[in-house]
């Protein structure tokens, strides 16, 4: 069977996953480096993941601010952990001006700064700084805020939104009386990503708590969700930090409590970015390009005209105007349904062929014969092919569609939650006890990941079990909040097992 | 009277603004060279801001896209015009790392970029080389594009919301295939901006061209829109550019018209910032603080109990619970009414005159005597004292305030309206045909200003009028749309006057 890629996932999944991108137009390489292009169809899906997401924060109480994009290299060295592990390789703005030297438009000498600006990493050293001015008193606590920004880290080996030198991503950032309402806070924000990924995303996912070597540097716990990849690897797709109080001693985040005393706060951050979108491509993608879900689609039924420079054209013109407009009507998952009549002058037959590989999830085609039958041709993304390998594509009465749309998105969107959810279930393997075992479960093609029984070791004794992993290109991705009790010895020390850890290939 | 503000805009108007911008909780200086924390009051309302011009953009079938923060240097060097006006004040990134040296945290000397990157000022030349790979045909034109983002001018002197080394905007950036599309498209962005000012700003402007000396770099035509402060000053709160084949002729914008030649796009852009919110401050605040037009205010409502730490309490929390769900449920300016019920832990009185601060359009007071009487108080923002000069707390039935509230937000939006459209009229002289009484119409306070008659001088003959205004402080603002045609002599050279051109003090 022909597919509108010029690549399958079988044949090269990273090739694949290029060509997603390219061919739905979702980003392009900038010609700046490490830095993308977010095309209008990608950039689209992100304000509809920055919508829903940001209902959800408000709705916890959180408040949006915004804070500088430069943090001054003094912010950084006062956390020594945070430091030391993102003092690495970050954006660092010297000079303010440039001038024509010699014909040629370069840095000005003289426009050195006196202490170097990083381009913000991660925004905890400035926040708290903030905070230590907006903290008083518990009753100024819990202090709940995010921000909706773009960070920099310099990338020495780019993949489009997986990891790119310059990604958008929101924030959260909180300061807490004391660690279990800080704890509380931390867990609400992973649990908000975990029923968003499966919700919104129709990405099922795993949410846990991170490994020792695998925590925010500075942080007391991280926690993460996990999702997998159609080729088995595990992708990290949002993090919730406890941040204990080393964020709020070095900034300076304290209050005077109800017994008139000073105390530090407790402090969290949770974050998830445009790796979501990586996320949903490889997650929902096939062979025909993007299958988006609807509730993150920019569009989510795409009306293709089929016209053929006659005279009839205008009346399927008219008829496709009222049926946008009686789409556009509908409410679907408690919005307006968001309909696009396509009239690009461009065939019919490459334009259905463009929202296939976008991933429109409805696109409907009206032709002279639809028009004087009152009747539409309906394609639904998820079932894009009959049995016999061919489009199937559905004539359904005009109203009868518009009737049924709701419930068609609403199917798409549990369709494609469903089918990754087994998949995800599929390929976690449990049955895994010894060391070369272990090894040789990574061997095929889609590998899955293992969930294992553990000791959880700590310092040089987990360093040693995180080199052997990575011997074979294997890593530690969470600690699964519900799995099941550990019963038996760990996998890698041989000692009384204390909880289950799962091990796969990441991204 | 004594009012909420520690100085008032008549006795020093700079010091006054920089209390609204603290006591309203605006924004705040954040420790980082000509940035600033936007508070949550100040971001809710650039959400607002943001929301609501998005959507007029959007219908205009602008799509969005995201382009990268860091532009390559040798970007800019490709536009002699642009690099011209563009080339002096810039955050440029030179180096990719920290490193720890001799037990301190500095630049890594070994990280040095082959090539240093500008953190934009604007986008005209990273998206110009997207444009270029995105236009082909005919069929590909108009292209519009978009992007919401930070920018950094590297400002020596910095005013909050007004001049500040990194803002936010939005930046339109359109192709076409000729000048006449280009410059409706020009004309278009103007229009939705002056709309957008007067309706949902409540800000009354002018739209006009600027004079070729207050141009942006490389462009042909540049368009504003001027708003008058309280103290009479301009600010320019939006422009729209048409730059001609400039900008498409240095980054290949080029497409292969319906006769199969090619051909170089006509291209335009156009934003507005944070810079407006300064604008609202200066043009609806008062001696109490900001007054914030519904359309963009965060809560419209904002409902305060009036607690004693007694057993009533209770049922005043009832009260103002169902009280805010019902105002959620009334919809006004075609949306859900935007309502909070504070339940901070403090006192009414000061939580009130917060509140007042801020600027909510409307605040409701519920005490034990309300909740027994079935009433609110109701104090309207825009009209906050009574002819005795005391607070005008209106006791209203609590169903009539619901059925009357959204007539009333309506209200202070108009009243804001009119207010201020009543003082820019009022503060215009068309009188002045004389140099010598031009600068002497600027010797009061409050001088708002004059419209002259003007022979529109190009070159070394304008550089002559505009060192003129300089020595006397003033500046050409723009020549306004709906001016009445000229009929005299140029005040400034004494040849025919060919329009009507705006002379005033400016931010």
């Amino acid at each position: 069977m022909k597919h509108a890629l010029p690549v399958t996932r079988a044949k090269d999944f990273a090739a694949w996953y290029q060509a997603v991108i390219s061919e739905a137009d979702l980003a392009e390489e900038s010609g700046v480096r490490g830095c993308m292009v977010i095309r209008p169809w990608g950039y689209g899906i992100w304000e509809r993941i920055q919508k829903l997401m940001d209902a959800r924060i408000k709705a916890a109480g959180v408040e949006n601010c915004y804070f500088p994009l430069f943090i001054p290299l003094s912010f950084f060295a006062e956390e020594a952990d945070h430091v030391e592990g993102f003092a690495k390789e970050m954006a660092v703005v010297t000079h303010h001006r440039l001038k024509n030297i010699d014909g040629k438009l370069q840095t000005d000498p003289d426009s050195k700064l006196e202490e170097p600006l990083v381009v913000r990493p991660t925004s905890e050293t400035v926040i708290g700084k903030a905070m230590a001015r907006w903290v008083q008193s518990w009753r100024d606590l819990p202090l709940l805020t995010n921000q909706w920004a773009n960070v920099v880290r310099w990338e020495m080996r780019t993949r489009m939104f997986l990891r790119t030198s310059e990604f958008l991503w929101q924030e959260g950032h909180t300061a807490h009386a004391d660690e279990a309402d800080a704890r509380t806070e931390t867990m609400r924000a992973l649990e908000m990503y975990r029923d968003f990924a499966e919700t919104e995303l129709a990405m099922p996912v795993v949410a846990g708590e991170k490994p020792e070597n695998e925590r925010f540097p500075g942080a007391v716990a991280t926690y993460s969700i996990e999702a997998m990849m159609q080729d088995g690897k595990a992708l990290q797709a949002g993090t919730s930090h406890y941040l204990g109080t080393g964020f709020a001693k070095a900034a300076g985040i304290q209050y005077q409590n109800q017994d008139g005393q000073q105390a530090l706060c407790h402090t969290t951050s949770w974050g998830v970015s445009t790796r979501m979108i990586g996320g949903v491509i490889m997650v929902h993608g096939d062979d025909d390009g993007l299958r988006c879900p609807p509730m993150i689609a920019p569009h989510q039924v795409v009306i293709v005209p089929m016209l053929r420079d006659t005279d009839e054209d205008a009346a399927v013109i008219d008829y496709c105007d009222a049926l946008a407009k009686d789409l556009g009507a509908v409410d679907v998952f408690r919005e307006p349904l968001r309909v696009l009549f396509d009239k690009k002058p461009i065939k019919a037959a490459p334009k259905r062929w463009g929202w296939v590989k976008k991933g429109a999830p409805v696109i409907v085609e009206v032709g002279g014969r639809d028009v004087a039958g009152g009747n539409v041709s309906v394609v639904r993304r998820d079932r894009l092919y009959n049995e016999a390998g061919k489009l199937a594509s559905e004539v359904m009465a005009r109203d009868a569609f518009v009737g049924a749309v709701a419930d068609m998105l609403r199917g798409v969107q549990d369709s494609l939650h469903s089918g990754a959810r087994a998949r995800l279930e599929a390929n976690i393997r449990r049955d895994v006890s010894e060391l070369t075992a272990l090894a040789g479960a990574f061997g095929g093609d889609k590998p899955g990941w293992v969930e294992v029984e553990w000791s959880k070791p700590t310092g040089p004794a987990l360093d040693k079990v995180v080199a052997w992993l990575k011997g074979e290109k294997l890593t530690l991705r969470n600690v699964p909040m519900d799995a099941t009790p550990a019963s038996g010895t760990c996998i890698f020390t041989g000692e009384k097992a204390v909880e289950r850890v799962l091990v796969g290939r990441a991204y």
